[in-house]
């Protein structure tokens, strides 16, 4: 007896072998996909759901957010880089407590689920009060809080926030939560640390078996500054410290030039692509095209909503694909279900996750989203990839759903007091905001 | 007694003077509106509409789509420009017949009624029966039907369909349904027709004082080869054929030199920017920083649904706002306010209908828009533009109302019977399409 049986659905499995099954069916059961396959299910279920006309898909994977930044979202808009950073975020940051960084994340992360996110790779900060609100809203996270470590004559680990952290995080959540939750590494970046600061973070990384997470050739001022200052690249800078030693997903990689490419490569170190931030602060457009054409893993984040202002994965992907087109003046470039790979496949494949999601196959955890296609902005369908990437968005998910557990459906969020979660980021999280 | 008034509402009136109401009223007469203003209104109405918590806005403004094509949504991406066109598109357009089109027409307008679109400059065919479908629906449209000649030796003006339908739209429908629908006339582009059909278009746009709707520097191709062909650009051919002397929106100008905006500016010629279909056709990135310096007034458009594939403005507002911010590597470019404007105010200009619409003032048609707020994705909203331009999207669009008739509200298509809109695209319009 299956828990759950998806029927009549359109299920796009991002499973190179099939990667489509115009009608068939899912069956869950114990949190994983018991079976997949065209036609009709021999098998009984406790709860069965009829998808026709509707799309089946894997869940999306946010590979670099800042969830909690959504209680900044539409704060600072239009400032240069320097404005924004030092004279609206930091100081916003500042007046941040804990409770206000939860009302962030809360609203955040009922945003990802309502728009079709399973599974978010978080860096910010009082994470281990993060994991327990995760932990009840259902999603997966892969929490860390990012090094950051300026002045080398009074820089102590034992007073860092970051390192203890990353600690508490890789003693008390790794793994927990059916390994929903995972406790991340994390270097902002080489032009905020130095190596010494982050060789602490790179030996936690190590001793816990965590992925890294950092910031990395996000603006072309901080790629050529470190040229300068090291001669090299910042991803040489990292390598050379052995930091890429661990599977890291690296944000952005704006300016990152061919040679850094090679190590990504050589490292299986990750590009989290994050299009609209990139273009909303200025940053440049990464072209994945030359990444993916070098075997680099590519995946999308969303960043911060500050610099979004959306956390809406299908705002990504058809950015992703339309961008590359654009900047390699060539159509055929990042066709459809290459844009969606990067927010499934690529995705788990960066987060650590390939064994356990990002694609729907018998096996896997059953972390699903279904999409409502009887609308007139997705008609007609012709294919369903196409449909997905281009015509859809996160509005049109109706069903979000982790380790078989349903989190969103029409509406109706079922892991979060949704009325509590917007009063609490209006009131609180505004008010500590705005100071 | 007003017909409809709409309390507690934050009003985005895009009135210079005053573009912003916290909390005020919108009063509608006899599809005008009566009154707006901060506060409450002393006036009675029939129907009251209480908007706290909800943005009301002007209704959006596309200049230039191929409405029909939504029957073509996915039919053919990630294509080479010639493939998509010659292998895909003309011969999919040469199946479709008046009831095909008609298909196309109703399922795109009511996409973009649900999206926030209140009027439309449509340039496709059988133009003369959609203005009798757009008259049922109570959306605004400009018409055409395009000139395209590309045999000097065979071309006769009395056998050229878009002749005798733009003289048929002028003399039948321009300035019907109570000035909602109005003719156009069109010219398809520089390089798909030649001097003398051009001037037998040109003519009728005088005669009848219509808006001229061309094509301009779309693809860097058909710029080059039209200064090679011409020793100018096609806005200079055109300039010197007269053709600007008529009110004229440009669509595209990706190509379009400093010199072109020069013209631009000088003859009131609009851009219709087209992002989002410019980057999936990989055509470029026009630079409307430099158009909007220049003076140049510039607006929005989708194009067809087959190169983008949605009719959502709410999408290239967005688009247009953080491309300017990335190729110009300014992020305080294309402010949100700015980036609304595009949609709003210089729509109407650009349409010819500046005294009509596209700004909330009393006098002006009552064509508003309603934003549904109270979803985690727009909280909290410090600024109500920012919220409407860089977190909204068309999904969010509550009510829809063009001259003060309500047409889309709440998951409700009131003028068009939406079952019949998407099973007609579906099968008919899929079938001709397909062939």
């Amino acid at each position: 007896m299956l828990d759950l049986l998806f029927v009549n659905a359109c299920i796009i499995t991002m499973s190179d072998e099939c990667p489509v099954i115009k009608s068939g069916y899912l069956g869950v059961s114990d949190g994983k996909i018991a079976c997949i396959g065209e036609g009709s299910c021999t098998e009984k279920a406790t709860v069965v759901k009829n998808c026709a006309g509707n799309i089946l898909m894997p869940g999306l994977i946010n590979t670099h957010a800042h969830t909690a930044m959504s209680i900044m979202r539409g704060y600072a808009d239009d400032y240069t880089l320097d404005e924004w950073l030092f004279k609206k975020v930091f100081p916003a940051e500042g007046r941040l407590d804990e409770r206000a960084v939860a009302a962030g994340f809360r609203l955040g992360a009922a945003e990802m689920l309502r728009f079709g996110t399973t599974s978010i790779s978080d860096m910010y900060f009082y994470q281990p009060s993060i994991a327990a609100i995760a932990e009840k809203m259902g999603i997966k996270v892969s929490l860390s809080n990012a090094l950051v470590a300026l002045d080398k004559g009074t820089y102590n680990p034992a007073l860092d926030r970051s390192i203890s952290e990353t600690v508490e995080l890789a003693t008390n959540w790794h793994g927990r939560a059916n390994g929903r939750i995972r406790a991340d590494a994390a270097i902002h970046g080489e032009y905020t640390s130095f190596t010494e600061a982050r060789s602490c973070m790179a030996e936690l990384a190590q001793k816990y078996g965590l992925t890294m997470h950092v910031h990395l050739s996000e603006t072309k001022k901080e790629h050529e500054e470190c040229r300068t200052r090291n001669g090299k690249t910042p991803a040489r800078v990292l390598y050379d410290e052995g930091i890429f030693d661990s599977r890291t997903i690296a944000a952005h990689c704006v300016w990152a030039e061919e040679e850094d490419h090679d190590i990504m490569r050589e490292k299986g170190v990750s590009c989290a692509h994050n299009p609209i931030s990139n273009m909303k602060l200025a940053s440049g457009f990464a072209n994945i095209k030359r990444m993916v054409d070098k075997g680099v893993n590519v995946a999308l984040g969303t960043d911060g909503c500050c610099s979004n202002n959306s956390h809406d994965l299908f705002e990504e992907i058809k950015a992703a694909a339309l961008i590359a087109k654009c900047i390699n003046s060539d159509p055929t470039v990042i066709n459809a279900y290459d844009a969606l790979k990067l927010a499934t496949v690529n995705g788990a494949r960066a987060q650590g996750r390939e064994m356990e999601c990002g694609r729907l196959c018998a096996g896997l955890d059953a972390d699903a989203i279904m999409l409502d296609c009887d609308k007139p902005h997705i008609q007609p369908v012709y294919d369903p990839v196409s449909a997905a990437v281009y015509a859809a968005k996160g509005n049109d998910v109706c069903l979000t759903m982790v380790q078989g557990k349903i989190l969103y459906e029409n509406g109706a969020f079922l892991s979060v007091d949704i009325e509590y979660a917007m009063k609490e980021a209006k009131t609180y999280g505004m008010e500590r905001v705005i100071g």
